[in-house]
């Protein structure tokens, strides 16, 4: 296993469209950073549930904190299974058939055992991770959490060992018969923009909007 | 229970912020129809799976198809139980304090048992409701799906019946004291984007783009 792949497992191998899978580090970090939702599944009892929450990687550990992880913690407070996704969607294929239709898309599936982070300090750096994770600079803008803050904050880790990306890109593909159609087929890309800034009436008048804020975009690295 | 709100059980009440919940079933419908994308959930024996998928939403019933449910199938071949997530991200929220930073958003779980969609008729509606979901006019545009792909093609149904959307919208919330900060507050407004459409390079030189690609947004209704 070299340092730059993941390990392939049966969990993360890839049943249909193998050819889209990756198990590249870097590949799957830039996903990772580059969303702002992650999907946290988990099972209480029979039932699988799956909750969106804000997160954030550092180094081989991602870490999820509020109520989607209150709610799973409520299950099991040992390590709980867990499976992760984040899909970024770059844009919808149109195809000449129905059939062919596809999306472009980015996207990382993460297996692992959740763990309640303890540690005060580690608790911190995840907290601080999550909020630059939204807006690179923000953390030394705002007010740091306080002790009771910190200890009303549940945060859980899910190593990074076991993941895969699965990642569509370019056009539509069609069976040659179908290429003879008058059909338009091209992909229109997708993204997400910030619109103006909508200042909060209680900032005080001589603050200014900071950069992160004003010229926000997703991160890319 | 009214036709308007869907009944509220264990599983869809909302352990914290029961403020940000509905269980309007106009609200939860728009929510469905204006994502592109659902998260869904299942157990494959103990192992929680998420995976994200296209959809669609056809009256009280949920369509998905392809590899997903495929996975979903391999391991149970009568109903499954299932929780699905769809998640519209709409601003992030800055705060004073680091702590009362948040995100407006969103979102519809939906807990069911889902079933595998056997009649042709249905199996058909289902595709062209996702067809349209993407893109609303596209599927007359299309060739149909012939009865080989619909045979290739897996779908699953996942009633509505039991479902909560999740709100939150606005600006920061910050304890009182933090106001006096001199730290800028509010709410940067991220909205889906479409880009020019990329043309296929085989689209016949007399076919033009449709309106449902040059116009495209995310359907609000």
């Amino acid at each position: 296993m070299s340092t730059h792949n993941l390990l392939v497992t049966p969990r993360t191998t890839l049943g249909r469209h193998p050819e889209r899978g990756s198990f590249d580090r870097a590949t799957i970090y830039r996903i990772l950073d580059e969303a702002l939702v992650c999907h946290i599944a988990f099972a209480v009892g029979d039932q699988p549930v799956v909750v969106p929450t804000l997160f954030a990687r550092l180094g081989d550990t991602l870490y999820i904190h509020g109520s989607a992880v209150g709610r799973m913690l409520r299950t099991l407070s040992a390590g709980i299974e867990v499976c992760v996704n984040v899909t970024l969607v770059d844009g919808l294929v149109f195809a000449r058939s129905a059939f062919s239709h596809s999306m472009n898309y980015r996207s990382v599936s993460v297996f692992g055992t959740a763990r309640e982070v303890i540690d005060p300090g580690e608790k911190l750096r995840a907290l601080e991770a999550t909020v630059e994770h939204v807006a690179r600079g923000r953390w030394a803008d705002a007010r740091r959490p306080n002790g009771k803050e910190l200890a009303a904050t549940t945060v859980v880790a899910v190593p990074l060992g076991e993941a895969s990306a699965k990642i569509r890109a370019g056009g539509p593909k069609d069976t040659e018969a179908d290429y003879a159609l008058e059909v338009w087929a091209g992909v229109l890309p997708l993204t997400i923009e910030a619109g103006p800034p909508i200042r909060d009436d209680r900032t005080p008048a001589d603050v200014t909007t900071p950069a992160y804020v004003a010229a926000w975009k997703p991160q890319r690295h």
